[in-house]
């Protein structure tokens, strides 16, 4: 009796563990912690495959090498391509007795890259464990494969974060849940595009040849960054993106400055003149008609903004700022507005190399970021008649030259592919199912964002597919995604796993 | 009888041909031509020798390199140095009877290259000879020590031109006097310097050290370039010269220009504000009290540049200017003013390595050009007055955290050494035999100049050594000088050989 009631209780304990509400969580985390080493050597070895995304060779091999990740988890990789495009990976996973499909999308091409900005020691791919940016005071962390890994560390290499982050979450995911024997609610597709850093000019085409093999009631995109409090985080729409970039031209070879200084004009002095006029000293866009077409937010959109945790005091102490741009508004309230960015601007050389010459020309990039109600191409043309109204001569070439000795202001414009906003209503009873399966996984309100400030071509998801589009972002905020010394933190990598778990598993 | 006369005859010829009056300048001519192939071979040993100016091992090759041609042709080399300074490599020729004595100068440092702005198949320390500058045309020669050297080729290496040309053609000048035996009508001192392209820091206090050895009732100094219509220049002024450095901070780190975009400050927009406001759309500085120093041309100055032949519209044309700065007037009359020149900005990057980041800092270098009036330090600080007057707060060095998060407009400010402008009296004895002997030399009008559009330490010469100064410059205008490709067309190199030999035999 004694030993079957102890049987008894035994089997009770064994039997009533699945019913508490954190079982499924703790299985899963189990079984992510008892693959770790594996996982990240995986990991490891996938951002060491340089990624840069017109180095379409290189992205190939990335691109094969997920296809791997998802052989070795019983995916059957497929790979989607048009011509002159990168593959897309997919795959997919149906659950029998699942009503709802879900796509899960990250991408695995990363920014350009220019090694000589990177820290000492840290190459791009070259990843290495860091106990802290090396800004910051962090280095290098002598580790041996096997090693147990601090989840303070971070993972140092391009895409890092961005997003190749959002492919190892989401495999790595379906593993544990695979591991731990728990069936997903949803039928699973995954989704991994290798030209999201160039503005993603294939997906229009892929979505119209692949439609019927993209069908889905919700895409989940597994990228950017976490609220900057580190709380979990989901996002309802992007920002749209364009790139312009513009080359004034001064005298065809470089003049000594001294043999033509007064003389010759400085392309340099014509750019810095045209930029400084497109914006006021707040970082207004001066530019006419540039906020013009921006739809307003709805109720539900300014209610959750108004709730979005306040960082920009310690935002301003961390990143050195004295004065925000547009005085003393949230950041968020910034996302809702488009932008006029120069993400660079060039003539001759600085430091060292300086010399003292009139250059042949100056070049700048202009990043725009476009909101709900802008239209891509109005907003190049807002830019490009500004231009023209400051005197330019616009061409979208290198100038003949009949055009330089006719035309004293002579500007090259052009831009790159871009992709308009997105919103998804915030009230979508799938919406609500994510918004629950993630605030189960914390014991903090998860932040809820109408919008990010960066953008993604969810534009087309909707446009081609009529689809559905949530953003599930994984990774910390300050981890100079674009720029030098990007990386990722391990902690994040790991809660990235269990939170993308817990979609799979939503009601 | 017959013998005899024909022997008297023959030594009459021989005897009579000196008194003819291009005997000594067909005689050197010949000696130069006899040399070519062994002056080429060497030169072009030099011209692979780098040199940039901050390079000081390279630098101590250079000089050393020269001290072996000195040898080469009898002279015996001295060096002279400071500590922490580049070598000036002197030398000295006394000629029995001579009453005056002239110290040629040149310099052997180059300025900073970057081996990726040349054009394909050229580098900056590996001289070939070319057909035309490759950006017009040109293609490298597939040259072969002994062949003929086409007097229509250019030479294409750092310094070819600028200023490594000096010290070849005023070494080349002695060795044909020796070669053609013909004395030199005065002490000859030779006076090769290394850090010209730095701003001379050293040169000061090189003349206070070397003050007895460097007595001399002319410097004849050979650099810049003769003018572009080709002819035979003597430049009796330089501008004075000096670079500010400008770096404008951003946030700490670089930021994604999404989701930090609206709110933190962009570090290139503050910069083309700034730089913006320093000139108006005509070029005239219009920061305040610029030109207020500047004494005016005197009479025969004023003459002299009425005299100099227009090139405006050839220069338009060939560089492709639709309209110069500052109106119409003659290139040369902008020569008597100061500059600001914006030599290069930078912020981010531009290209293929563009990426859309808010970047840490913008960054400027500003050549300040100086005429005679003109204190380097005063107009500086007429700059930096400026910078202060649109809200900076002004730091020579790194910011602290603090001074970031307290100055919303945060500038680093530094400048070189520098120097202020020198002019030499046309109308001085000395100076009218220098044109004379110039001027026997070709048969159309010298161009004589106030003042170059370039600079030189030249005001140094004249407060530390009481010294008359008059510069004769040798090659090709328009040679890239400070630049990618820069280049000496070889024709000019003869020509200068000719031109120093001339002035060593002046009357």
């Amino acid at each position: 009796m004694k030993l079957n009631s102890c049987l008894t209780i035994t089997l009770l304990l064994l039997c009533s563990f699945p019913v508490f509400a954190q079982t499924n969580q703790q299985k899963i985390s189990a079984a992510r912690k008892a693959g770790e080493q594996a996982t990240m050597a995986e990991y490891l070895n996938l951002l060491a495959i340089p990624n840069e995304t017109n180095d379409s060779l290189n992205i190939r091999v990335n691109s094969s090498f997920i296809q791997g990740m998802m052989i070795k988890r019983g995916i059957t990789p497929e790979v989607f391509s048009v011509p002159g495009g990168n593959r897309v990976v997919f795959g997919e996973v149906k659950v029998p007795g699942a009503t709802k499909t879900i796509i899960f999308y990250a991408h695995y091409d990363g920014q350009p890259v220019n090694p000589k900005q990177w820290s000492e020691g840290l190459e791009p791919f070259k990843p290495v464990f860091i106990t802290a940016p090396i800004e910051q005071g962090g280095h290098i962390v002598n580790y041996k494969p096997g090693q147990a890994i601090d989840t303070a560390w971070r993972i140092s290499g391009r895409a890092s974060a961005d997003d190749k982050a959002g492919v190892m979450c989401i495999l790595n995911a379906y593993d544990a849940l695979v591991k731990s024997k728990i069936k997903p609610t949803c039928n699973i597709k995954f989704f991994f595009e290798g030209e999201e850093e160039k503005g993603s000019p294939s997906l229009a085409a892929i979505f119209r040849k692949y439609k019927d093999k993209l069908d889905s009631d919700l895409w989940i995109i597994c990228d950017g960054a976490r609220h900057p409090t580190g709380k979990k985080t989901v996002v309802f729409g992007v920002r749209g993106d364009v790139n312009m970039a513009l080359t004034i031209y001064g005298p065809k070879r470089p003049l000594h400055s001294g043999n033509f200084g007064n003389w010759a004009p400085n392309p340099g002095l014509l750019m810095v003149k045209l930029l400084a006029g497109m914006k006021d000293d707040t970082g207004h866009v001066t530019i006419p008609g540039f906020y013009d077409d921006v739809i307003p937010l709805t109720a539900s959109e300014k209610q959750a903004l108004a709730r979005v945790p306040a960082v920009e005091a310690n935002l301003k102490k961390e990143l050195g700022i004295a004065q925000p741009e547009g005085g003393n508004r949230p950041l968020v309230e910034a996302f809702m507005q488009p932008t006029l960015n120069i993400n660079g601007m060039a003539s001759g050389n600085v430091g060292a190399l300086a010399a003292n010459v009139i250059p042949v020309k100056a070049e700048a990039v202009l990043d725009l970021r476009l909101v709900l109600g802008n239209d891509m191409n109005r907003q190049i043309k807002k830019v490009t008649d500004y231009i023209s109204s400051q005197g330019y001569h616009v061409i979208n070439r290198e100038p003949t030259d009949a055009e330089r000795t006719t035309y004293p202001k002579l500007i090259k414009v052009t831009h790159d592919a871009g992709y308009n906003a997105q919103r998804t209503p915030l009230d979508l009873p799938v919406a609500q199912s994510v918004i629950k399966a993630i605030q189960a996984t914390v014991n903090y309100p998860v932040v809820l964002s109408p919008s990010t400030g960066g953008s993604l071509p969810l534009f087309i998801f909707e446009k081609e597919l009529g689809a559905k589009v949530i953003t599930v972002p994984l990774v910390n905020y300050d981890n100079n995604q674009h720029a030098e010394n990007e990386n990722v933190k391990v902690s994040y990598l790991w809660q990235g796993i269990e939170t993308v778990a817990a979609i799979m598993l939503m009601k």
